[in-house]
């Protein structure tokens, strides 16, 4: 499988056009029934291959579903690119990234099913041993704000606590989702963003 | 037990003088075994009182546990009410409340020992359940806001969206403590606070 830190993984080049049978099929299973019941005879089944073909490239159940998740990052941070890479102005980038991850992380189907599926068995994953993840996260927005810094469109600060401020806001909103901080009306999640979130950065 | 809400509750007056020996009984059960563990039987025995007279008050070792967290709740809130309250700068006044509540999570034995001894019985009441406590801390922080306002020291914006960021950051920072918030050197969690969470309500 993969060697070196899940932050290098998280770095790499987003997967393969094409994608891969036996992550795709790994996803579908834990879709359908959660992680505990996947077996590595269902996912060789559902990929139409040999098990010994899976086994040849993941020693388990849980680095095939570790890969999946690795791969759920990339794919929604390459997703979130694609729609704030673009944003010269600081301020409405950073309005619209929250209006994205609210929305991607609200319409993410597997994060949200795990979370009602087996919370039990994700819950740590999201929780405890999250940092990693949070990490990734914080680096791909510190990266945004150090390039508006370079461009002499932000003053200079460490971008990676401010950075933070945000993943943790988001993190806090997908366990826990109850809350008054306006995300389902994209005018009212901007006008929230604008008043109180892009001070984070300007103020 | 008590009636009403959770955010009813926890909006009553602070515990009675001389505290609860059921509750104290608990608390100290909790700590040494965890939830899961603890029985009506040890509540009653480490309170010296019959099993009979816990069931008077409780009706089931959760209705115990919820109450136990419920006062640990009240209790950190006047604990940092004690700390925050008397300042009248609303920039001063966030900056110490953000140093209080980081030093606070990080100190509080019960919580941090509930996350290490039994992370799958405490990580629910910490995510999906943790809305009522989190709209109470909310709620807290925007009544602060709101006499700032009203006295003129602050502009006008509805107070809940806004405190409800800096309760969402302190949920990440208890349920993921990596990352690189300064938070074990109060000159730097201040300086931190000052520049990137007090414009958050100034900005």
């Amino acid at each position: 499988m993969t060697s070196g830190t899940l932050e290098d993984a998280l770095r790499r080049p987003f997967a393969e056009p094409g994608g891969d049978r036996v992550l795709d099929a790994a996803r579908a299973a834990i879709e359908e029934v959660g992680i505990r019941r996947t077996t590595m005879h269902d996912i060789a089944r559902r990929a139409g291959l040999g098990r010994a073909t899976v086994y040849r490239r993941y020693p388990d159940r849980d680095a095939v579903v570790a890969a999946v998740l690795l791969r759920e990052v990339r794919d929604f941070l390459a997703w979130l690119d694609g729609r704030i890479d673009h944003i010269e102005d600081p301020a409405e980038q950073t309005v619209e990234c929250f209006v994205a991850v609210v929305t991607g992380l609200r319409g993410h189907f597997l994060l949200n099913r795990l979370l009602t599926l087996e919370p039990a068995a994700a819950l740590p994953g999201l929780t405890a041993d999250a940092g990693p993840v949070l990490a990734v996260a914080r680096g791909y927005l510190a990266e945004k704000l150090r390039r508006h810094q370079a461009a002499g469109r932000l003053r200079r600060f460490d971008p990676e606590p401010a950075a933070e401020v945000f993943v943790r806001l988001a993190h806090s909103m997908l366990l826990t989702p109850s809350g008054c901080i306006p995300e389902n009306d994209d005018a009212q999640s901007r006008a929230f963003a604008r008043a109180h979130l892009v001070p984070v950065i300007t103020g």
